[in-house]
């Protein structure tokens, strides 16, 4: 009998999906470095790769961005129930339930690559659709012209989005489709594993996600980034923190004893699209300022900067407002869900672990 | 590190609100034997207890079965949901999708035993809307002077049910309402350990439950009883099975390696309401003859009934659809569900494993 509080350290799967090393700060994509995948290709390509084993050929990359495209469309009996559910329900308890309310009988067990790939691409609309309702504006229509993730940029303001933030979006979604056996992966695999079926997997999932022990919210940066404002701010603002003792906020991790490599791929988009935008170019500056502060007031402790630090830059770069920082973070991590969930079906085994009784016997 | 798939005999928490004691026949709910409560409480004490630790007076049980009377109603945006959900939705697929729905703010972290009350008392109106809405049959509302149990049967049926189908039905929810670290307990407590809420954690139990390795379907004994239809075919027809080499359904368990304490509360209160119903009167004889058949042709193997025979035998005397088997079951262990999930909330440790990389390393 082996006992494990919150299961650190217990392997509870194979998986070809992903390598999340730590100590040596790599993270590997069925063979691939994440942080390649996020420079130089879409978000299309690494969901195909996760999904299929291998990153697609041009025809085959264009064939399945048009299936995406093609399935972005809410069922319109899913769009009256979003309407229906109270102004006061979060978006990720939203997504929960138009996920949830998509389980027609179709869903059924045995699931297929088909269903994933229609639950990935309707996601971001239906995370759209509520953010417009909510705010009593008209619903922007999916565009199948745009890739998913300038698509996603499109519906939510309504307008084209800049290439630079299209691009640093992407990279941020690559960087963030999968990471190895985290609670929500693992949520996806244990619901999956009594045979259920992918919608029930999915949308356990986001129920995991929701907590802030996962999810997370990159809230924290955002008002470090805000208070600082400009360049010439940055070392003053921070010297002014570091010197009442408190924390920067971005820096630090607990998995990578080393550079976080979705940090150093976003970082050298942000170094990339130099020019083009000044929050982004704020980020790297101010990353670069606190890293040789921190040296400074905490010698040897080597506090890497984290994934939510260029996170926050982008999203405020793209005026992402704080309610959909999670639920945006799910639209690129439903794919390596469901993946993981596909990957768990031929190992037809229920997740059936123990308890340890500690109340009393009966007299 | 510890490489376990399915998690078999990996404790993951320690709990005070079951002990299963498969070598011994032993079923105990925070210090009672699940037994002896099962043959003189109803459930609502059975759900006080797991939520409160102590078994109610006479004053704290009235009180509490009006509470929870008192909330049985589905909220109305809820019942235009269940509405909107496609003919072809499985039951199960229903309940997820109307419990997601009623994840308001007021469900926000940190989750508390009114919410659980509230979540456990409508469960059984949810399904039973459903199943009048799809059968194009009014409603019949919740009749706050019944009992948790008399009144799901009467919302199902429309009819006063006699009291040997209450008792009978009674007993099955408090022996199936909480066993230890299933798969589906596990979920809700994986869901919790990110700081999530309940309804998120309920959600993701009901899509567990859902899948047949677990909810199961006691479809495959009613079959035998079907098949046998009188106490004087009983022996012919199960010798004619056993001759062909075929398995007698409902004897056998994985965990209970004698006994299992949830058949012998059934059967017990079979026997004490003998002549009441024909179906439960079969099934005692059935048993015993299944028993005494099983020594003669597979002697030494000791093929315990298990708790699935009597209740295939219960759902059959009530009358029972078969697409409510596993919804019933799930009104009945939504409470053990929300005890655990309300007992993970002070461990605060995310569930965090590990998975094995088997996939290629980047050239």
């Amino acid at each position: 009998m082996v006992s494990v509080t919150g299961l650190d350290g217990v392997k509870v799967a194979e998986t070809e999906l992903s390598l999340v090393d730590g100590e040596n700060g790599n993270l590997v994509y069925r063979g691939y470095w994440a942080k390649e995948l996020a420079l130089s290709h879409d978000y299309e390509a690494v969901v195909y790769l996760l999904l299929y084993g291998k990153l697609p050929n041009e025809e085959e990359f264009q064939s399945f961005r048009n299936k995406m495209a093609s399935q972005r469309e809410i069922p319109s009996y899913v769009k009256n129930i979003i309407d229906l559910l109270p102004a006061d329900m979060d978006m990720m308890s939203v997504l929960r339930t138009g996920v949830s309310a998509m389980g027609t009988s179709k869903y059924q067990w045995e699931p297929t690559t088909d269903q994933a790939i229609e639950i990935i691409s309707v996601l971001p609309t239906m995370i759209a659709y509520r953010f417009h309702k909510l705010a009593h504006r008209e619903m922007v229509a999916p565009d199948a012209k745009l890739g998913h993730v300038e698509n996603y940029l499109y519906m939510l303001s309504g307008k084209q989005p800049i290439s630079a933030h299209v691009r640093a979006l992407n990279a941020y979604f690559i960087l963030t489709i999968e990471h190895g056996m985290n609670a929500s992966t693992f949520t996806a695999r244990t619901v999956i594993s009594s045979q259920s079926e992918l919608i029930s997997s999915i949308t356990g999932a986001i129920g995991t996600m929701k907590g802030p022990l996962h999810g997370g919210a990159p809230t924290e940066v955002m008002q470090l980034l805000d208070g600082i404002g400009t360049k010439e701010n940055a070392e003053p603002y921070m010297r002014n923190l570091l010197e009442k003792g408190e924390r920067l906020m971005g820096f630090g991790h607990r998995v990578y004893k080393t550079h976080d490599p979705r940090t150093l791929a976003l970082r050298e988009v942000c170094e990339q699209l130099d020019g083009e935008d000044p929050w982004l170019d704020l980020a790297v500056f101010v990353e670069n300022k606190a890293v040789e502060l921190l040296e400074e007031y905490k010698p040897g402790r080597r506090l890497y900067t984290n994934v939510e630090f260029y996170a926050a830059a982008l999203f405020r770069a793209i005026d992402l407002p704080r309610e959909l920082f999670v639920s945006t973070f799910t639209a690129s991590r439903v794919a390596g869900w469901a993946a993981h969930a596909l990957e768990q079906v031929p190992i037809n085994r229920i997740f059936r672990p123990q308890s340890t009784y500690t109340g009393k016997m009966p007299l």
